[in-house]
């Protein structure tokens, strides 16, 4: 179910900013117990929303490990993101106007920060699972990090704790595809549409990688010499899709934000920052992920105090733990449920 | 030493269309000895030219596996490509201004056509060794397939035999985002500019991969927040200076030509194809190479009648091969002498 939290309180950004109010959505699944040991919290990736089911089909349902009989499932929307919460395509309540380009800069933090403010009106205090894959494990580290007793236990997905320079080089491809389309200047609705989806192009080739293309995307015909082979209009038709459902404006907000991620900022390093978590966690990689590869997460596992690794096998890349929701399931529902 | 070959009757092209005249750039080091038995052709890659040591240092002098003391080399800069030969930017006789985006399309095989022109006009008949790395491998190998007794040697590194969905995706999100920057349509010398820029970040992202990024752009300050990380500078950097020494019609061009490399057309398919193959084969991957993996590479070798496999260890990813020039000369020195 949508709902909506409004802070009609300037909220105050970690880089010297504010927003002058903030609307959260979320989407919540199931009840929670008389115990109210049975909450789990899941942060959504890039593009993601808070409607759970929507993206990752196959888990917020009977025999998936975020089954809404068993557990009171929450996902909040974060800040920038176009899918209900405040973001670049919202009223500025200063000016009147959409933000736009005018989106005051955030960082991860600040997107934690959010999802703790939404946690504590909810009187949701403690968390049994903190759940977050790529970006949606962004969050869940830095708020495992800054609040070691939230949360019981800790799913880390294909993600890292810190962007690293590979994957800010990522970001900042997709920012010159963006700024190459002058109508992102115009600031309006469609502004920067053509370098969005080109953006989006290249962002696929990253989350899909070469044995998915050639899985999935192989020409019929060997004589073939035509530009249109099946791997063109299957990135064009990737850049359209999220056109349609998305903005440009957010897309910029989020990525200036995706690179602020360093849960070492300020706490003495990234080693010394992991080694404040508490929960028991799990760190899963996925086999071809050449985002956040097997030999980084593996890594990653190693230096979490209370952290086993596994391994999801997935032709797949990084979008593997959107597909392989059975092997997910398997792994992760005796993973919740032991003591 | 550059020079230049024209041929002033039309070049026909496999697509049906036609070159109205043909220049070919090339570059020649030492000298073709008595016997004729010491001809080493090198065929170069997507944005490289004629002049083999400008970019492979370390290759053409004392010491390196195309010494010009004991061989003489050869490399024509291929159609499309704006280092002499016929391009995008060269005037069209029939129109008396630049071809821009009316440069008749073309293929590979077309590519290879230019360079047996070539190799005739020159009374080169018979090679020793035919090198290709990345697209330089698509041109030597769909030439050792054309002309089985050309060449006695083939060098195939880090290329395929086919241009794979993984790799056609990679060149049409450039494509995505040179299009995305609407001066590309107003037919001018810096057309399409911005749109490059991107072009050639998402290419570097493919060529360098995960390993080398994390290498050697690490931000300084781990407290840093500021959108100017090293990657960001790095990505603007390569996406400048391609757009100093190039021009996106002639990149769109040579795409397009990329594409269209199959081995198989025409000739009962891929395996089929690489059973012609007569010349003693090495084929070399490179350990991180995203673009095309070691595991393609030892598949490639595996279907070639005469060949062997080695790996160049590297953390450069694709661009491996233009680093690890030390490990490649003690790797082919002796190959290539061998009898």
């Amino acid at each position: 179910m949508l709902n909506y939290y409004y802070h009609d309180k300037p909220f105050k950004l970690e880089l010297g900013g504010e927003l002058p109010e903030l609307t959260i959505a979320y989407h919540t699944y199931g009840q929670i117990n008389e115990a109210r040991d049975n909450i789990v919290w899941v942060c959504h990736a890039l593009t993601g929303n808070s409607d759970v089911p929507d993206w990752w089909p196959g888990t917020v349902e009977k025999g998936g490990f975020l089954d809404p009989a068993k557990y009171f499932v929450i996902c909040a929307n974060f800040i920038g993101s176009p899918y209900g919460t405040t973001c670049p395509m919202h009223t500025n309540p200063n000016t009147g106007k959409p933000y736009y380009r005018d989106f005051p800069r955030y960082t991860m933090r600040d997107i934690v920060s959010a999802h703790r403010l939404l946690a504590d009106k909810l009187g949701i205090g403690h968390i049994k699972v903190l759940v977050g894959c790529s970006v949606g494990g962004f969050q869940a580290v830095e708020w495992a990090v800054e609040e070691p007793d939230r949360a019981d236990k800790l799913i880390l997905m294909a993600t890292d704790v810190k962007a690293s320079p590979w994957t800010i080089a990522i970001d900042e491809t997709q920012r010159m595809a963006i700024l190459s389309d002058p109508t992102y200047f115009e600031d309006r609705p469609d502004g920067g549409s053509k370098g969005l989806a080109a953006a989006r192009a290249i962002a696929l080739l990253t989350y899909r990688g070469g044995k998915s293309y050639n899985l999935t995307q192989q020409d019929d015909d060997e004589n073939y010499v035509h530009p249109l082979h099946r791997a063109c209009t299957y990135q064009q038709y990737q850049g359209k899709k999220l056109v349609d459902r998305f903005d440009a404006y957010s897309y910029m907000a989020i990525l200036q934000s995706f690179d602020t991620h360093n849960i070492g900022r300020g706490r003495g390093g990234v080693t010394r920052a992991l080694g404040r978590i508490k929960a028991e966690t799990i760190v899963v990689g996925l086999t071809t992920d050449i985002v956040f590869t097997p030999d980084d997460m593996r890594q990653l596992a190693r230096k979490i105090p209370h952290a086993s690794y596994y391994e999801i096998h997935s032709p797949f890349g990084h979008d593997g733990f959107l597909v392989e929701t059975q092997q997910l399931n398997d792994l992760l529902i005796p993973w919740m449920e032991k003591q």
